[in-house]
């Protein structure tokens, strides 16, 4: 894990936010994202449009994720924390929303994972030396009740061969990293994954 | 519905055409956007691409529709007068054409209304505060004459779980909301939603 | 027809080649645009890439087509001359690559046009008024002989319902209008239409 | 080929990333680039994202591809200067990524190489003169040992007709020119071609 400064941590949600949204997965208000600091956390505000941030919408909270000044966290604050409780080495957390991506979790509403599998690309996640692997990638059913979401989803991804993400059904992507770069690696490997799958499965099901 | 000064709304009203159009939401001269004043509305005028606006493309109108000074308004500004009637909280309507809004009324010609199920992202549209929830994206059958337009859509818009948003078959999106900020984020959603839908078809449909 | 100064119809290809490359309408160096002027024409130079113009990428030529200067324009020049020849309106044309109206002229083989039918967007062609109609885009197969191009497409060109644009078979699309404004709008809405007739399909083919 | 100095081959790589990524073709730190340089090459540094190179983002390598200083240059290195040592013509190599190349080779797990027929497009590769033809992109299974893939795949670039490209299965394209703009204009054709036949298949399989 990476420690940032508060300034320097806003500054990167800030950019982050207009590179996903660049991207198509920010729709509307949709999306958070966090920075673990020394004393406490940066994390994005509630009903902010993710593409066109400024630095009003990135909020400072303390130890403990109480907001520090004034602002409303989203409610999504608590998965946040949940990954910063389990993954020690997690020093910023991005939550996006693409169609594909969601598409997926809805088009397969039992699974409990997706395998990518043989990829080059996985080679992208922390420790990762070979494609020759397999790749889970959770997910989990989606709930109003976020402890719901983080009790469900803790022992998926305490499971070797997790991938430092994880899906929520019919509703987006969790992705982290030791700082906001390697989050944001995390996701776009994600994202590109499922797009090439999503390729793949279109190729293969065309008549020659 | 957050009233707005003329240079205010005109500033926005160009600022959301460059962003539509980045998103492919704007082809050639099509769509049309609007915000209510204290004294009337501002609305863009017809011919121009939305992409590309200058101060000059964007009209002052009276509280009745009519145009202060000169230029002429879209023929369809009579559907975003219909809206400010229908929704004393409207402030802006945005009207878009995105090929897969489009193309899903094409595709569904008896459809009455497409209904989004279980997403997360229905919390975007103001109200809700559960995914558990259905919401209605009516559609209506084209025609040159708005006032056909405006009595057959009206009475889908009015009943309960209906979005601040309808389709017009072979045409568009209407989407509004309080400020231009919340018409182009309900516009987003829907876009993102349909998006969404088609990416879990495909994904359905394709061999495992 | 609007006449332009060299200058002018410099810069506005210029920027328009910007466009067009992002849209993913301009690949490597495909491509080529020209303005018609008062003594002669604006035309794009042989093997420029079309998203990364400068100013010697556009060459003056005279009214027989000949280069003032020097400079080598595009084989092409000659298709482009020809519909300025018989449309005595058509001011600007653009010749532009997308993966899907490429891909259409493939996928049917045998066809000698595409019929766009209740489309709204179909107002945008110069002269339509309703949606109520339908527009032939005539497809011609490709040749490396721009004379057979020529003689093939001419009589389609001139049919009545027939689009200020038409589709070489494994090649891609030509647009013109009256500006360079304007045939850039044909050219957009032609790729709309195209990708919203996709969508549709998409659509349509899924399992509900 | 065409030599260049260090300093204007480090920019053009800088520049060839952002437009790269801007397309999708460069996710996470995927990609590596180089150009040929008359005392030996530069080449982009492991770890680093492609979209956002700065200077020491580029490293220089000496004729034997030792590095000139500190830096850790890609493994992949030795796949480009292989290239290099293959075609004294070519002067620049850029390695993409994108979700429809590698989703084509996953869909056929068992084709040597994909075969581009009819497209105009074929034109933009070097000495082509004409669309009545056939370019071989040929593709070779991933491995981590890059002597392997080297071994297995110069057979096929050594063939008539072989494209100045070549796909690695499950991970990506490769593609080269006498400089950076035309390794640039190879890979935006090849990605071209692939997402042409992939719309082209869409529309043939859609019912009518």
């Amino acid at each position: 894990m990476t420690t940032s400064s508060f300034d320097a941590a806003r500054a990167g949600i800030i950019a982050v936010g207009r590179r996903l949204d660049a991207r198509g997965w920010a729709p509307a208000t949709a999306g958070n994202y966090s920075v673990r600091l020394d004393d406490g956390f940066a994390v994005t505000a509630s009903g902010w449009h993710k593409g066109r941030l400024s630095e009003e919408g990135v909020l400072r909270l303390d130890r403990d994720g109480q907001v520090v000044g004034t602002g409303k966290p989203s409610a999504e604050t608590h998965l946040h924390l949940s990954i910063y409780r389990q993954f020690p080495a997690a020093g910023a957390v991005l939550h996006g929303h693409s169609p594909q991506a969601v598409g997926l979790t809805r088009a397969f509403r039992d699974l409990k994972a997706w395998h990518f599998a043989g990829h080059e690309l996985l080679k992208v996640f922390p420790g990762q030396t070979t494609h020759e692997t397999e790749i889970a990638l959770p997910i989990v059913d989606n709930s109003q009740d976020m402890a719901v979401i983080e009790a469900a989803i803790a022992p998926a991804l305490a499971r070797p061969g997790a991938a430092p993400a994880y899906l929520i059904r019919d509703h987006g992507l969790y992705a982290w990293g030791k700082d906001l770069d390697e989050a944001e690696r995390v996701l776009e490997a994600v994202e590109w994954l499922i797009a090439t799958e999503l390729a793949e499965r279109s190729f293969r099901d065309s008549a020659s």
